[in-house]
């Protein structure tokens, strides 16, 4: 995962034994060295085998790059490569190292163990990326995420050929890169957490090395609080100002003072140097109006230019800001709202709003990018982001010319709810169904296959390092106080949070970002298998007509450990501050296993339920249905299912 | 764990919030100030909560240290310390940084969840260790152990109050310490993995931080064909050697040649330098004397110099080693084989033959360490490490001032049979059990209340970054080759290792420490907890004449759950190379659970069940009382218990 562009199965397998190794051919470069290396040491984790490094003999696996890479890498740099695998030998053939380590990912992937030990079946693949630009948004503002986390996002990334990290490293609630010239940026604006310049230069080394490019956004004028605790005479309003949003004076930039421009030419000019990439990031989403409004000098200035509107000032600003860019040889990137004719064509346009703003970029001769409908943030299924394709609705009906515009999409991992402890569980493994959107052909829509492939690739990546799976087991254990956490996690298989943006609706007043997020919530996957997996099995056993046995067995399985677990659950429950809120979920879901079993016992008599009962239990359900401590039991439908079954209304 | 010497329980807890804050009074060191930070993160990763650095207000935790401590530490430093909590505050007093270090581990153990937040009991204790010297010993030749798997380690001795890292740096299969002034050590002898002198440095200085002191060992005479792959003029027989088992010239060290203590002279002054404790390791252990017997110069050196064995020819030695020790002011250690009456009185002995040579030593006026017992490659349980007590047998008949020259002991982790995956898990939490026996008093000997906290920690030191339990799980995908493992986790629940020496016996043959440990006896924990559960279950219903009925609903779920397992395990275990040798220990188990079972139904009955019945069911236990794969089924003997009452036999 993802799919490649054409597999072709062969006959046979290779073995891997304690003597494989690898050889590198064709053009060297420090950054395929270091990759076959780590591509070893994974082999090594996957396989358990200690290869050793003066193994003599032929090698196994030779690597073959025609030529070097760019030494900043580029945007549409070639990526495809050719796997060849045979029961004697394989082969990566790429154009550069950046295919070459595409190819490496996609060996690990196909290892598995068999009676005969671990081999990758015979294959023959040619592969090469649908979009050039497949990116991950990660924002480190709201709160702060630590390099090593920030590192193995990268390897994971990387394993599903993702090639653009987007670090989202300023908000209102934190300035993270260290600025030289403009000290009190971090000094007052990101209490104590950023990253030094060196760790920043180390961070882009390091993704560079796995062929990805780091792209920084500095969001402004909006979202952009943090500058104005140090530098308040960026501002549109007197402060003071503060990071915290509990009692932060909010404020936008003030477009109509030269100085502004002044400080962002030398603020440019210095991280332009600090980060390699062509593209800069100067995000331009959701300025807020009204603090323009109220000041009359910015109102004079509009007049005196002649502008009519907040969109026309913000125009103005990102046309100064564009020229600043340029100057310092980067190309321009922006969410929506930058686009503006007078900007020049070559700027490149972020959508977090949907395909149509996409679409009428492209019309317009602007290169964009799809994040709508890639926020990971909101909680939605794998399979919704799957169905995302960024050549549909408005851009399907676009010339071939304008589609080339499209340069691929980003996924976006906004930080108001995740720590450093969960923050992988809300990237991975959703990410890599985004992933194989970005990178396979349009024509791969199957979500069932693409589960099989995402719970394949999510146990590859835990062992790279993330923690989505294992972070889980902690966080149960501190809320219960002990790692006797079976009826804990019975219930957390089942659970999921809220969906969009009703935590935050739910919160009611400013987001306390220096709060424990500890809770249930906070632990709960986004997605449930569990719940994925009965509403399969009711699925299958209503369409057979009540007949399918292994489906019921399986079905009642699930029900009765439902029903039963609320009893040992309840005491772990009520001796935890932390657990306490989620008395009702389990009591709901208790009930929810009960009226289960209840209509299958119906469905196997033939009898109709009586309507009572029927009320009874849809009463149940309308209950089961309520998210309680921000989270949704999200096997209330297919009970529901089952129930209506039972009362012949379905 | 370990328990303090003096605890005294308060009423009303403290409890832990956002705005938690220590302050260090008293002596300031570094490594105080570090061990508070420390604390405060693990703190924090145990509640969940970000605590924040700017907190006003007064400090919730005053940790005070009387004086400094010193800056290499010695044996004996004053560790104690005085931890008092009450419901609005807490304090720990301290003579020195140690001791401070101590309560601060103390104060971690004691934090719970309750209804009303992460809180600490009310409690005044008085703590100080009962032996001085509290160690383990790690063993990186056999397999190399990489710094920061050492680190984690560290950090899970500090947890538990352990003092000394014993670094078994070389023996036959690789010297790993870096030597400059002989750089063939390890160019030749440790196949690329050893440890840089910096690194060394900062593994020490890791250590120290945390209160441990680090002694090194390098082997001799025995157990170094490793020093001769480069310097084989060292060596009593000629070359060439390898540290390669399968095809290894074996040998010990020529104590017959100057040539040879001008080696070691220089070693020991390079060596000196790097490692500051005062103590240094000799090893001197099992020394095979028929390479002294083969060498007519050698020979002829003892009969010139009258000496009638081979042991007088180690004593000698060792005399001359322990004089160029002591010029370069260190005191020498070694194994029971050097306690010879011509060595200084300084020297301390390190039993791993048991008491008996720990009492001759001592009645000698040598000082001593036990470590007998505490092998932890001998895969036993928890508690019978615990039982081994240092002044016991013939400890126990020494006067005053003998017994104050057993310094304490240390346990051992010799890494035959480890890789730097799975070394946690034989190391931990097994390690605890013998860090309580040398730390807290002697009259604490109720194994049942041991594994009480044992399971604690335990979960407290996976917080900490080891991977006793967490390496298990990936392991166990990595046979399956599936993240669905539950019916594989059934089957690893209830096997432990064969103990002692019996997986060596049954290699049959030079180990390959090149082979991939990767099988179920290399991930299954060596103590089972699900079968201690059971046995106990098992006692309580028998004791209770069949009539305790939670108890015997209980058996029956885990003999169904094993009795069915089997079924669902076959196909996975068929599929994996790794895994085909446990089939007929899952089919044991499985036969193991219907004739559990069946003897629960008679018994219910009151029947006596038939002699045939009873005859067919002890040859299946026969069967699989005997390893399989080497691993034991370690609920056979309970089982048997219920089929012998079920046949009034008990």
């Amino acid at each position: 995962m993802p799919m490649p562009a054409s597999v072709q199965q062969g006959s046979g397998q290779l073995q891997i034994t304690p003597s494989f190794s690898v050889a590198v051919t064709g053009a060297r470069e420090s950054s395929l060295d270091s990759g076959v290396q780590r591509f070893t040491k994974q082999l090594s984790s996957i396989t358990g085998i200690p290869f050793r490094s003066n193994t003599s003999g032929s090698p196994v696996l030779e690597v073959h790059a025609d030529h070097g890479r760019e030494a900043v890498q580029k945007l549409g740099e070639d990526e495809s490569y050719e796997l060849t695998v045979t029961d004697s030998g394989a082969k990566i053939t790429a154009a550069t190292p950046l295919g070459a380590l595409h190819g490496l990912q996609t060996f690990l992937q196909l290892v598995r163990i068999t009676p005969a030990g671990f081999a990758v079946p015979a294959v023959e693949i040619k592969d090469q990326p649908r979009f050039p630009w497949r990116g991950m948004l990660i924002d480190v503002s709201r709160h702060f995420i630590p390099i090593d986390v920030l590192k193995r996002n990268l390897d994971g990334m990387a394993a599903v050929k993702m090639n653009v990290l987007h670090w989202h490293l300023s908000d209102d609630q934190g300035f993270r890169a260290e600025s030289k010239k403009f000290p009190k940026l971090t000094a007052m604006g990101s209490e104590g957490k950023f990253y030094t310049q060196e760790e920043t230069r180390d961070l882009i080394a390091y993704a560079h090395d796995r062929g990805i490019r780091v792209v920084p956004e500095f969001d402004t004028p909006g979202h952009s609080r943090s500058w104005f605790v140090g530098y308040p005479e960026l501002a549109s309003n007197p402060g003071p100002f503060t990071v915290e949003n509990e009692n932060g004076t909010q404020s936008v930039t003030d477009p109509t003072r030269e100085e502004t421009y002044k400080f962002m030419d030398k603020f440019v000019e210095e991280m332009a140097k600090l980060f390699p990439d062509q593209y800069f990031h100067i995000g331009g989403d959701e300025v807020d109006g009204k603090f323009w409004d109220s000041n009359p000098k910015i109102q004079a200035f509009k007049e005196a230019h002649g502008m009519k509107t907040n969109q026309d000032l913000q125009a103005y600003y990102n046309q100064r800001l564009e020229k600043i860019l340029s100057r310092h040889h980067k190309t321009m990137v922006g969410w929506d709202e930058i686009l503006h004719p007078e900007l020049p064509k070559d700027i490149v346009v972020q959508s977090w709003r949907g395909q149509e703003s996409l679409a009428k970029a492209a019309q317009q001769g602007y290169r964009g990018l799809l994040s709508y409908g890639y926020y990971l943030d909101l909680m939605w299924p794998a399979a919704r982001h799957y169905a995302i394709e960024p050549m549909s609705g408005a851009a399907a009906n676009l010339t071939p010319e304008q589609k080339a515009l499209i340069l691929g999409g980003e996924s976006a991992q906004w930080a108001e709810w995740v720590t450093p402890e969960n923050v992988d569980s809300h990237i991975w493994p959703r990410n890599a169904a985004i992933a194989e959107r970005l990178w396979s052909p349009q024509s791969l829509t199957d979500a069932t296959s693409m589960y099989e492939r995402m719970h394949a690739v999510s146990l590859q990546l835990e062992s790279l390092g993330l923690t989505h799976n294992s972070a889980r087991d902690r966080m149960l254990q501190r809320m219960a106080g002990t790692s006797e956490t079976t009826a804990l996690r019975v219930l957390a298989d089942v659970v999921e949070p809220v969906k969009d943006y009703n935590r935050w609706d739910d919160a009611k007043g400013p987001i306390d970002f220096h709060a424990p997020l500890t809770r249930l919530i906070d632990a709960a996957y986004p997605e449930s298998d569990t719940a994925l997996e009965f509403a399969d099995l009711v699925q299958r056993f209503l369409h057979s007509g009540s007949k399918d046995q292994a489906a019921e067995a399986q079905i009642r399985t699930w029900l009765m450990l439902w029903r039963n677990n609320d009893a040992k659950l309840q005491p772990l429950l009520r001796q935890s501050s932390l657990l306490e809120e989620d008395i009702p979920i389990s009591q709901n879901l208790a009930m929810l296993g009960a009226a289960g079993l209840q209509a299958l016992d119906y469905l196997d008599k033939g009898q109709t339920e009586p309507e009572l009962w029927k009320a009874q239990q849809l009463a149940v359900i309308d209950q089961a249905r309520k998210p309680v401590a921000g989270l949704l039991l999200q096997v209330t439908a297919p009970v529901q299912q089952l129930v209506e079954a039972a009362a012949g209304t379905r």
